[in-house]
């Protein structure tokens, strides 16, 4: 669950601008302020099965959305070639050919 | 008109996924086959003016999905840092300092 969660707050931060402002509301409250179903139903005056359902049609677009532009996937490999550069920086390695290399891969995540 | 077919093409690269097949056909016949709305209106067996709106749409569409999620200019921005970062790297420079901080602002583009 955990798990999922975290997923979850990633594919919210890159693709919220996609959403309507009644998705970004429930999932805003749901996932980033720990609100409950039954919380967020009193809060909107509505039933708590309408919640979830919104919820998990949200959910559903979420990962549709990374399915097709990989934003999230992109953003993961990025982060660990980075980490690689700068552990060959810090490394005081004269090896820039392997830092170029790394570099190149990068750009191919575009 | 070379500008935008040029900034088109990057759009309809990073966006096309998002695009229903036909948009898609149209898109790619027009922008990257060079096709006159003429020839696809022909291929299609459609108005000129159908095809017309369409792309017209499409192209509005891209503009409002980059408007939301930045992909485009995010790809120039990067592009930018790395040309600037493999600069350093080629210097031999033993400025690691700033490279590292080059590198810093390629992760907050995330």
């Amino acid at each position: 669950m955990l798990e999922k969660t975290t997923r979850m707050n990633y594919l919210y931060d890159f693709y919220q601008s996609l959403l309507t402002p009644k998705q970004r509301s429930y999932m805003s409250l749901y996932y980033l302020d720990d609100f409950s179903l039954g919380e967020i139903a009193e809060e909107y005056n509505i039933s708590r099965q309408a919640v979830y359902d919104n919820i998990k049609r949200t959910e559903a677009m979420l990962e549709e959305y990374e399915e097709k532009l990989l934003l999230f996937h992109k953003f993961q490999e990025r982060g660990k070639l980075i980490v690689r550069i700068k552990d060959l920086l810090k490394a005081d390695s004269t090896d820039t050919t392997t830092i170029i290399q790394k570099i190149a891969e990068l750009e191919k995540l575009d």
